[in-house]
């Protein structure tokens, strides 16, 4: 098996802790190593580091290098430009099936954390025996909650069991939903949330490709044509220009014929803002998180403080409120408003303070 | 007329602003002077500084003289430690009376703000006038709202008018009321916040104590026996080392035969807490309270912040509350629960954290 690591990301709803130039992909977050660094780890005792390629954009790639010394450098796709996720997808599979004609790969977002790696490695291994039968398999997480910020996977009969795990047809692919629609998902128990987590061989997502998204298709052709030649920077610059945003799931996921999936349930979170890396770490008695600073609390509940080592947060009389203190920029608001940090970006940008981004 | 600024007081409730070694009188909260030479500021037009003593204790002695460098340097008073008001206002009577056996002088807190220092003047001069006479004389506070935080002066009937204020018969300090107490004294119209400030003649200040506080009046007399000699300095340490702490409220003013009130309607404020700080301070559209710190704000009103120069503060969805970053300590806390910061300081020295007290 080989894996294609899409580390390209840009969000800010981890701000001020991701920046323009270190983005969270790229950050220790939840351990001591990095999003990025994790995302390897957890699959190098089924996949060799010389089978992981990573996907990023030109002002990350270094910062990849660095931070994954043991993958060779070449490994390290660098994006000209970002294109969304199927584009990407694409130049993975195009490397990888130069190296390989039969591989199956599976598709990772960088910024993920799995609370079980080992189960994660049984799923994966499990769809990658599914997927040496030339079909598109996804891994559906287990819903914990009614989440909105999702999309779901509708499953439908059970096709086959691999490895213990059951193998289920894909009826649909759901847009995120409103809450008493997520509600009504997670009582049927026929729903997962779309991981966007993806197990083929390259051979058969480019064949897809060829079918669902032509221009695509031809213009990796052009980059797979050229990759073995002195012009292989030059043609895929060119190209990428080309190249029109698409993501894999609205490209090729929704609109496959087949595609196959087998559920994860092993503490998946894509950790989308400050409140759900909260849910990750370790709460003391009164529910609250504290991270890298000395904190002091009278009547202080539900609060996640992440700070820079050497202050001292002093809090009284607080409830479910989030701050993040990066030294340079202090951030406070409570923990249901985290996914509207990236207004607060948004803002600043207007705002022309370029310094915070 | 001679002013006694008392500025020995240690309180915690601006921490962490307001340290151990720097206490409240020595910062520049309101203005961009210190709280201290501000109440000097506010009352040289109508008392040459060399009438002006400031009393405090051994730690903030040469903050003192280093603040107010206009003053004469033995005006500085130093008390050995702390014995609360009436021992530190004895102290600066004999003094006074040393100069001047007819001084009439004022008692002045070193951290309360005034924003009609005009005003404050004309009632210090008013109430000088009626002090010649030989009695206590206090400013009372017109009420702005049903504070539980101060005690309250009931007067009686009026007995003269100076310099067009009408001048009362106090007939009775009262302690800190609960809420409908507060409320009702409110309404009366008959009530005063007792601001702590006090004009008399330093000759009848310490007939005063003669008659209410015997001893301490003993050990006044000791100390001023001794103040042109060579063991002045030993003679205040061993005296002091016997005087028992007692409040000029409780001590004299409340127990005193007759004083008068003069209505003081100023803007005054104690500054008490850090939501009494905000108040005093403009605010913006949102009623936000920025200083010292770049704010970018969605949805955020009625919050006081606090900063340190060179730091981001950014928030959102959040109401009336207080964030202070002094860079070594951030303080979190709802506007309503600055009176409790104390217990905070007390939760740091339990917990052996001296460097942040």
């Amino acid at each position: 098996m080989y894996a294609a690591i899409l580390a390209g990301g840009t969000g800010t709803r981890l701000w001020p802790r991701s920046r323009e130039h270190l983005p969270k992909q790229m950050l220790d977050l939840v351990t001591d190593r990095t999003m990025l660094q994790e995302t390897v780890h957890r699959v190098t005792p089924i996949i060799p580091v010389e089978r992981i390629f990573v996907v990023t954009g030109r002002n990350y790639a270094s910062l990849a290098r660095e931070q994954l010394p043991e993958l060779p450098p070449e490994n390290v796709i660098v994006e000209p430009c970002g294109r969304s996720t199927a584009p990407c997808v694409g130049l993975a599979a195009v490397h990888i099936l130069r190296r390989d004609p039969h591989a199956v790969m599976a598709s990772l977002h960088a910024d993920h954390a799995i609370r079980d790696a080992e189960g994660f490695r049984k799923a994966l291994l499990a769809a990658g025996d599914v997927a040496q039968d030339g079909v598109l398999v996804t891994l559906g997480i287990q819903p914990a909650y009614p989440a909105t910020g999702f999309g779901y996977i509708h499953r439908g009969e059970q096709v086959a069991t691999s490895r213990g795990l059951p193998v289920f047809q894909v009826r649909r692919f759901v847009e995120k939903p409103p809450l008493p629609q997520a509600q009504a998902y997670l009582e049927s128990g026929e729903y997962y949330w779309n991981s966007g987590i993806f197990i083929w061989k390259a051979a058969t997502i480019l064949e897809q490709m060829r079918l669902l998204l032509p221009d695509l298709h031809g213009q990796l052709m052009r980059i797979a044509a050229a990759l073995d030649g002195p012009r292989a920077s030059e043609v895929l610059e060119e190209v990428w220009r080309e190249v029109r945003p698409v993501s894999i799931d609205v490209g090729v996921m929704e609109r496959a014929r087949q595609v196959l999936v087998l559920p994860l349930d092993v503490g998946w979170s894509d950790v989308g803002d400050w409140a759900a890396l909260a849910d990750l770490l370790p709460r003391d008695a009164q529910g609250n998180v504290v991270v890298r600073t000395t904190h002091v609390g009278l009547e202080t509940t539900g609060t996640f403080i992440y700070g820079s080592e050497r202050r001292l947060v002093a809090t009284l009389g607080l409830k479910d409120l989030v701050i993040v203190d990066t030294g340079d920029v202090l951030l406070i608001c409570p923990k249901d408003r985290t996914q509207d940090v990236r207004l607060l970006v948004e803002r600043l940008r207007e705002g022309g303070k370029e310094e915070y981004l």
